[in-house]
């Protein structure tokens, strides 16, 4: 990745932990400076290294909580399969 | 990208879209044929191109989703900023 700045301004939450140790987190994140944003994405233990992920603004997180709420009957069953 | 395959099993939402049209989605993918993840990322007007995001499993879905609702301060005002 080229020459960019970011500050973790706030850590939110973990999601999950692979056996590697990358932790997927939902953070504040300031890039380059700019206002800070709603970031969803993997890191490498200690946020030594990030993998790829995405910001979310707050019209938009909103609107992913409304869906998430929504999600009553989840699309996939425990396993992760469509349900019929 | 490389050689891999996907195939959008269930679209669930767009939360925004961006002048250009790009849209960004919340949508149930399979990926190179396996069991289909929840899947948050920008997509180009059709779906022509993909650009980054995250997968999500049920739970961490689920995480996000209790993460979101215990927002009820929203860290961020409406102009993005950090709240005090």
């Amino acid at each position: 990745m080229a020459d960019f700045k970011y500050e973790i301004v706030k850590t939110i939450a973990v999601l999950s932990e692979s056996t590697k140790g990358w932790t997927k987190e939902f953070n504040v994140i300031s890039w380059n400076g700019r206002d800070p944003k709603y970031d969803l994405r993997d890191w490498a233990p200690n946020h030594e290294r990030m993998g790829r992920g995405v910001t979310l603004s707050n019209e938009e997180a909103d609107k992913l909580k409304e869906v998430l709420n929504d999600q009553v009957t989840p699309e996939l069953t425990p396993a992760g399969t469509l349900k019929e």
